[in-house]
């Protein structure tokens, strides 16, 4: 087992993939306060919202008084979800440092997600990658259902090869694997990225895990153990299914950190200010997040 | 990395340590009811009840009745815990298997749990174990706070290996190992578990985890991965602090069986069934568990 200490970034998505399935709208002079105190944690990323459409994303309508609103803070990357030539112009026109493209490993999620096939899915994405590029932004790739699909069930490790590859032909600078559904358990992330890093560098890719079954940490142990260095979470635990009030969503960022910390890895990210913020939208939202940190009796 | 498919054993611990701390009493027909489910689930063992006295878990008052009233199912160990030969005595007259006796690794903590120096619940558990082994018992010892003492912090693993080798010199079959408090990490897992194997085989040590940081199956994959192949789980994760609703207590057995049956190794157990006999105590008790596996929306 390689658990030897080194730089570890999280990607905070709690803004963005936390957020965007609310069923209540969070007020967005909370959100700004909330990126504002994630700012200052430590935390070195931050997607701090989506350029999708608001008639499909409502919980992020206001991703332009977001992006326009908030603080920012040296060092700290920050990021937004742009799904196409649109969302990018919307995205540019309040400034982010990286946009990030998103497509699945598999045609029906694809289909149901960006009503498109992934073949045409490609040159919206080629289009809006050329244009971010153009305009200096970094760029990001988002895969998902990587480890399995709600609607296809298991998904080929070679369409995940395909799509990560003509991604990065793209010109995007990372590649985030998800875990869509939660699904993935410790063997099948040690397979899959096995074959995967035979094909690409690890510094190419990111883990973005979902801990619907309770597996998020232990593949997150596994990835490190095999050289990933970079992984996708979400304060609390936000995200995931709005109607079930304990459900975990996305891997939590203040559990993965405990995780982290207590490995040695060097995360830059202050606990106690994560807690805190954790507390601030917890309150603004009438609700304890499903962290484990947020759960701790005190 | 060694993940080799294999036979696991998962020790039901529900019943005893997921109850004890429940502040509503769960009524002896429901608990006999469903350890009787738990029996037919493909489970090789379930700890049923605690025979400490009343007066320090009314939550567990009626461990006669129960022990009593379950059926027995070919195959299956039905095991409880006891403190003394008083407990045992009450133990026997309602037959079990098998029996365990405790205490902790930190001074502090087996004082206030058992309100004797560590030094003075050696002789009281020398005598139950050695009446235990005389009425033809196995016994099993568990080690409280081996990965941190909720009073004194850091413990000392020189103390774990002074308490296990005192437990085996009793005549224990095996010494499971807790996470009282759920601190753990895997890097933390890793070291403990390196310096107990040179001492111990690793079929005579079992792994306890609490989740309460959400560490729990990390551990776990790493205890698999340094040849451990006991553990103990509580379905639906019940346990830990009964006043926090979707606080996580013991490592939940429907979460770990998904992790074990992911990785290829044998348990025996049907998940299916595990589920069913979650939702008729969750019916009972009226609350969700705090496991994964509970949560997902259906």
């Amino acid at each position: 087992m390689n658990m030897d200490p080194r730089r570890i970034i999280i990607k905070e998505v709690g803004p963005r993939d936390g957020l965007q399935n609310e069923p209540d709208f969070v007020a967005t002079e909370d959100k700004i306060a909330w990126i504002n105190q994630l700012s200052r944690s430590g935390l070195s990323y931050i997607e701090i919202t989506s350029f999708v459409h608001p008639k499909w994303i409502p919980a992020l309508a206001d991703a332009v008084e977001v992006a326009a609103g908030i603080e920012r803070v040296p060092g700290v990357t920050y990021a937004a979800l742009v799904p196409n030539a649109k969302g990018l112009e919307r995205a540019l026109s309040v400034h982010v440092d990286e946009v990030s493209i998103f497509l699945s490993a598999s045609e029906t999620h694809n289909q149901k997600n960006i009503n498109k096939s992934i073949a045409d899915t490609y040159p919206i994405l080629q289009e809006t990658a050329r244009a971010a590029l153009a305009a200096g932004k970094s760029v990001r790739g988002y895969v998902s259902t990587v480890f399995g699909c709600p609607y296809e069930g298991a998904v080929s490790v070679d369409e995940v090869i395909r799509v990560t590859e003509r991604l990065l032909d793209m010109g995007v600078s990372e590649v985030s694997l998800g875990d869509t559904i939660g699904v993935a358990h410790p063997r099948q992330v040690r397979d899959v990225l096995e074959i995967l890093l035979k094909r690409f560098p690890a510094e190419r890719l990111a883990l973005h895990f979902h801990d619907t079954r309770g597996m998020g940490m232990a593949n997150v142990l596994v990835a490190l153990e095999m050289g990933i260095s970079t992984f996708d979470s979400a304060l609390g635990g936000l995200g995931g299914c709005p109607y079930a009030p304990g459900a975990s969503g996305n891997l939590a960022t203040d559990d993965l950190l405990y995780l982290l910390d207590g490995m040695g890895m060097d995360t830059g990210v202050e606990p106690d200010k994560l807690v805190t913020a954790a507390r601030f939208l917890q309150e603004k939202m009438g609700r304890r997040f499903p962290s484990h940190r947020m759960q701790i009796c005190e």
